[in-house]
């Protein structure tokens, strides 16, 4: 008997609500989904609570939850699953933050968030920001990666640490960055909160006279002289897919957080070439990628962003059409696949509706292909099919369980 | 008001997943069923979920679900479940093992897990090794009670011991015995791995020279010259059916599990001659005791196992039939029951699907039948139209607040 794979496609923030002008549809429900339709019609489509009806989910809680960790239990921040996105080894303790290269002024007054959206000269501006040792805490290390654009982690290792601290961020402009508090009145927060605001302060002193600030003032840009860091997180407690399950994953996503909670729940992440996390991401790129890695792995989550991206920007049409670049992706090596050991789920993290703009508390369309499934009969892939679906209404918690049951991975309860 | 009564059918293994080959329908999907029918569709029907979706649940754990208690809290091993079905006396912290009589050479090689497949002379052996009294245990007293041809069920009543200890059975010929080992920390797991040890030698040191092992090896056959034990397990913490909902319960079944469950809720065991638990048990005689039973019980749990027996054969037309036998016979007392005031619940323990041969986590299929019930309409009780059905999907926890509530035994919560 082959063993059986499984493609999981994660279509981020797909998910919405019916819109009176486009006839009570959804942009799935109006794309032209042929290779879903197909997928969703021999195969069981229903609903899925990421985290549970109404609940708004983060994108980090609904990954978490999508890939079977129940984050009201094990969420640890969002700094530590971007720190693992960006490759970076965490050990248990180790605090990590979101960082942005910012541009303040001499009265730490946040003049751009973003530092003219830096584009080059990052890395030689993290390899000295790499070199800071704040002080008050005994044989801190730190680590510091430039990822995409104006964006960075930050790590601190050192026993005693806790992510229990906020912001220095102010996640706005015209007002002065803000000192990192404790958020409990543990020793451990009071001394992370101290280290974080002496690194801040040592960036910024280093960070004045870089050549690559002074090059960019002498050409008229703003110069990236602080690093202004969020989001502590710690590295969370999962145990991989591969030990729960004996699932050998890979994951395929061009989103740092995604990447991380992948990484951290065993998956190997693929690169691939124009895969941008924007809507002008390499959709066949991504789908070719994913079916070669299918050839040595049990499980390939395959996400794409370009949805949540057309969602947040409050455009039907344009989300409808990126869900028709996903399926026509998809539809690429769908005839590449063994039906006879292959499943196919397609689903979203998360609602992101066109009207709200933001993610949202509403249901997510679920199908799911190969062997063994109920067929459905449904000739749409939709909500509103999948409000009627032969799967009825689960939660984002058991993907993961239902997935390793058809894999003939799962572990039996008792005897 | 004639005062409710409820049959509850569980068919083991009952579920299972859509082939192919047979017009994408599962075997209850093609059986012939005009009884089940003709309930579903005058009735509810939906999916289950034993534990939750894509959860394996085994036997133990899906039979305590459906008796309504949460076995991730309460589930305490097999062998107090086993003990409790062969009808001995547990009290809280006593420890029973399922026990093989077995044949080993002199160096402890298992030669032979069933000793022949003894059939007779096990209570003889089995008075004499309730007399072994293990070393090292202040107090110890020991039950056995041979069960059906070689098992057997051991229990070690004194302080201080604890079920945290593994199997001395291989599970497997050709090798040597296991020593039983301490599975934590505590001095009661090490003080109760040292009392199966020293139990199994005695056992072994006494039943070399046993008469019915002298006659059975001058016949020529296998001696059953040691006991080994495993699946040590403690008396469930169930509160009985009767307190939590004044349910007066029976139950029908011929597999010891299922008697020990229902056992420790409280069910009154109802013996059926010619209930073997096989494929070739007497489906007429027990569809008979319950109707019996339903005169002077509120619930009357009637299981049969062949369902299961024929699922991990692989046979999909055997599978079938069994259905269909369980069917004819609950079709013959279903004329005999009041309709003004008793429901009927068809459903599965879990899923053993052909294609699989164990146990899976696919939801089962329930059926409930009776005065104020929605009716469902359906033209066939099957797994497809139970997907579809007027229940949604619920879980095995679910099942006995629902026989509960429509009996009028279920107590409000709050005023």
């Amino acid at each position: 008997m082959t063993s059986s794979k499984a493609l999981l496609v994660i279509c981020d923030g797909m998910g919405d609500r019916v819109e009176r002008e486009f006839g009570d549809e959804t942009p799935l429900g109006v794309a032209k989904t042929p290779n879903f339709d197909r997928l969703a019609s021999s195969g069981s489509v229903g609903l899925m609570d990421p985290i549970g009806p109404g609940i708004r989910p983060g994108s980090d809680y609904a990954t978490t939850a999508l890939l079977g960790y129940d984050p009201r239990v094990c969420y640890t921040g969002r700094g530590g699953l971007e720190a693992a996105g960006a490759g970076m080894t965490l050990k248990p303790g180790d605090v990590a933050f979101r960082c942005n290269f910012s541009t303040v002024d001499d009265k730490l007054t946040v003049i751009d968030r973003r530092a003219g959206r830096i584009e080059h000269g990052t890395s030689e501006i993290a390899e000295a920001v790499r070199k800071i040792r704040p002080k008050g805490v005994k044989g801190l290390e730190v680590d510091f990666q430039a990822t995409i654009a104006h964006r960075g982690v930050l790590v601190l290792k050192a026993r005693g640490l806790s992510r229990m601290v906020s912001d220095v961020d102010p996640h706005e402009t015209g007002v002065k960055i803000l000192r990192s508090e404790p958020l409990d009145d543990s020793t451990s927060a009071k001394r992370t909160a101290a280290a974080v605001n002496d690194f801040v302060m040592q960036s910024f002193k280093i960070l004045k006279n870089h050549p690559v600030n002074i090059k960019r003032v002498q050409e008229g840009k703003r110069p990236a002289n602080i690093i202004l860091p969020r989001g502590a997180g710690t590295l969370p407690p999962f145990t991989p897919l591969r030990e729960l399950y004996g699932l050998n994953v890979a994951c395929i996503a061009a989103v740092a957080l995604v990447k991380g909670v992948s990484r951290v729940a065993g998956a190997e992440l693929v690169p691939v070439e124009g895969a941008t996390g924007g809507l002008d991401t390499n959709y066949d790129g991504k789908a070719y990628a994913a079916l070669k890695a299918l050839g040595n792995h049990d499980l390939v989550i395959l996400h794409v962003k370009a949805t949540d991206v057309a969602s947040h920007d409050g455009d039907f049409k344009k989300k409808a059409s990126v869900i028709e670049k996903i399926d026509m992706a998809v539809g690429k090596i769908l005839p590449s696949l063994d039906a006879a050991s292959t499943y196919v789920i397609v689903t979203a993290d998360h609602s992101t509706p066109i009207s709200v703009r933001d993610h949202s508390g509403n249901p997510v369309p679920l199908l799911i292909n190969g062997p063994g499934v109920p067929k459905s009969g449904v000739s749409k892939f939709s909500e509103n099919a999948a409000s009627r679906g032969n799967l009825g209404r689960l939660h984002g918690l058991d993907l993961m369980p239902i997935i390793a049951d058809y894999l003939d991975k799962a572990k039996k309860l008792g005897f």
